[in-house]
């Protein structure tokens, strides 16, 4: 299996990608693609043993930047890692393409780049929400590919999120709930009050309405949503954990007892940071462009691009676009 | 100062209730309007000292339930504390009506009884949001009064905002945040990429978009979104403080070490809870209807309504709804 990394994405690029890339080569013997300036990438490849894995170098002389305008920087940069990367995924030379460059970017190039499943009619960004259950998590989408949508595109997130949490996650019949204000069918906006019928009709296990405390408790294994409002919930999501911590540190450091306290409570408090940590989860996969594209944080390090690797592999390994488009078809046959 | 309590509202009514107004009247010298069903609010009063304190009973037999439809209920139940409430607001019998009740019906139940400010197209119900600035808070409308908006209402919730944290909280000059997926302008959805110029263009101290991680660390002052968004961002945020206070004590009891490390740092945990306590808000104003209207959380316990009766205080105080309307009427003249 290849994997095309764009090695020039992210904030810590290419240290970071390098790094990562190496990390997942051997960790999970794959050959990875770094596409990208050589002469960075080779300045950063020989800061590591690199003996016996399989890390061909790409060239791609442009960079789509953090501040780019997403479409425009897409359609003016064709010899940019990521338009690069993507014509090998689209030709059938990798398998898979990871990025934790411009978000923005990063949708349009697949998108343009790749093309939608047949039949999909918007892709969906997503992303891996930590739960209270002790291995639970949650998938959640769309997380911001899309920020104005019809009632057909969220069920279509829902039908792209069973897909992938029953193929390459491994639940079966995954519980999937649709964000919205209140847990009664009435509540909502317009837009939730025309979806909920139709996942209602389906045959996905839909449990309904779900809000913030349904998520963090683990009631949905999937939850869908516009990427507006699932943009604002994990940035949300992530404002609050990181207040928490900073509140926490503060009161701690003001009283001494507290702080030899926190030392013995040391173990307990690196346990939430893993758990709570987005690096863990590597990166969300873009569903419903036609291949695997999957999108990292932009600060991710070489443990979250490592991650964000190992996602890839999973989403191919499981062939997820085949399952969406099959899964699509199979839907429309009954309908 | 009349205040007039909804005893019957919340799901700890009349308990919570007329406890909370026992310890509000004592502590801020307040009549408090206690309406509801005369035999429960005696059976509850006897409970208290209440020598020198104004605690009058208003009768009304009828409880607009958790369950019940909020517009059907309040149509029906002429003589629900609600509806019998907001009728003494009206009358000028009151100057400031608080329930922990129906928060849907409370809504309708306000702009029925009261009617809107002239000018103002829809009422928002806003929150008070912990921010990790040691005395800050954030300020956030609409969290659940309008799921469907057009970006003028977006744009009269900032007015409201403004006057109310510039007149009730005391903030001078607040800075204005519209809530979205990006700092940048161009980043969010039809509707906030609307607003954003009619805020720009206003006197308001309009800082821009603003994400989960601006409003925790205290960069803006209020906060504008539509009802949906805002109601999904609360509750999603207060899943995450459950989620993480949840966690934190499964991985400490798994310890001994870290038990007494936790016990040691208990005074650290303890400022945290207070700082995350929704109940030293007590409650959030519903603005733009023609009256002080406090709602306070379900869940409310006396402590809760005690608060939320103080914002009801300070809101009748400061003449809130009359900032809004003189607000209102010099913006359009500006115009």
């Amino acid at each position: 299996m290849k994997i095309a990394l764009d090695a020039m994405g992210g904030d810590h690029a290419p240290e970071a990608a390098v790094h990562g890339a190496v990390w997942a080569a051997r960790d999970f013997g794959l050959t990875i693609q770094l596409v990208g300036q050589p002469k960075c990438i080779e300045t950063e490849l020989a800061k590591h043993k690199t003996a016996g894995l399989d890390l061909p170098i790409i060239p791609a002389y442009e960079v789509i930047e953090m501040d780019d305008h997403p479409a425009v920087a897409v359609k003016n940069k064709k010899d940019s890692s990521m338009v690069v990367a993507l014509r090998l995924v689209k030709e059938g030379q990798s398998d898979a393409f990871v990025t934790a460059g411009n978000s923005g970017g990063a949708l349009a190039a697949g998108l343009f780049g790749l093309g939608r499943i047949r039949g999909i009619k918007r892709p969906a960004l997503s992303t891996v929400f930590p739960t209270a259950s002790q291995y639970g998590h949650c998938f959640v989408l769309d997380v911001g590919a899309n920020t104005d949508v019809r009632p057909e595109f969220l069920f279509q997130f829902a039908l792209m999120g069973h897909h992938y949490a029953s193929q390459v996650l491994n639940i079966p019949s995954p519980r999937i709930g649709l964000l919205s204000t209140g847990e009664e069918e009435d509540k909502g906006s317009m837009l939730t009050q025309e979806v909920g019928p139709l996942l209602k009709a389906s045959q996905l296990n839909f449990i309904g309405n779900v809000e913030g405390k349904d998520i963090t408790a683990g009631l949905a294994d999937v939850v869908v949503t516009d990427g507006f409002t699932g943009n604002v919930f994990i940035k949300g999501a992530e404002g609050v954990a990181w207040m928490i911590q900073r509140i926490l540190e503060q009161e701690i450091k003001a009283r001494p007892l507290a702080i030899l306290g926190a030392f013995l409570a040391r173990g307990a408090f690196r346990a939430i940071r893993t758990k709570m940590d987005y690096r863990e989860f590597g990166g969300g996969p873009l569903l419903g462009v036609n291949g695997v594209v999957i999108i990292a944080h932009g600060r991710s390090d070489a443990y979250a691009i490592r991650n964000a690797i190992r996602v890839a592999k999973q989403a191919a390994e499981h062939n997820i676009v085949q399952a969406i488009a099959t899964g699509l078809e199979e839907y429309q046959e009954k309908v």
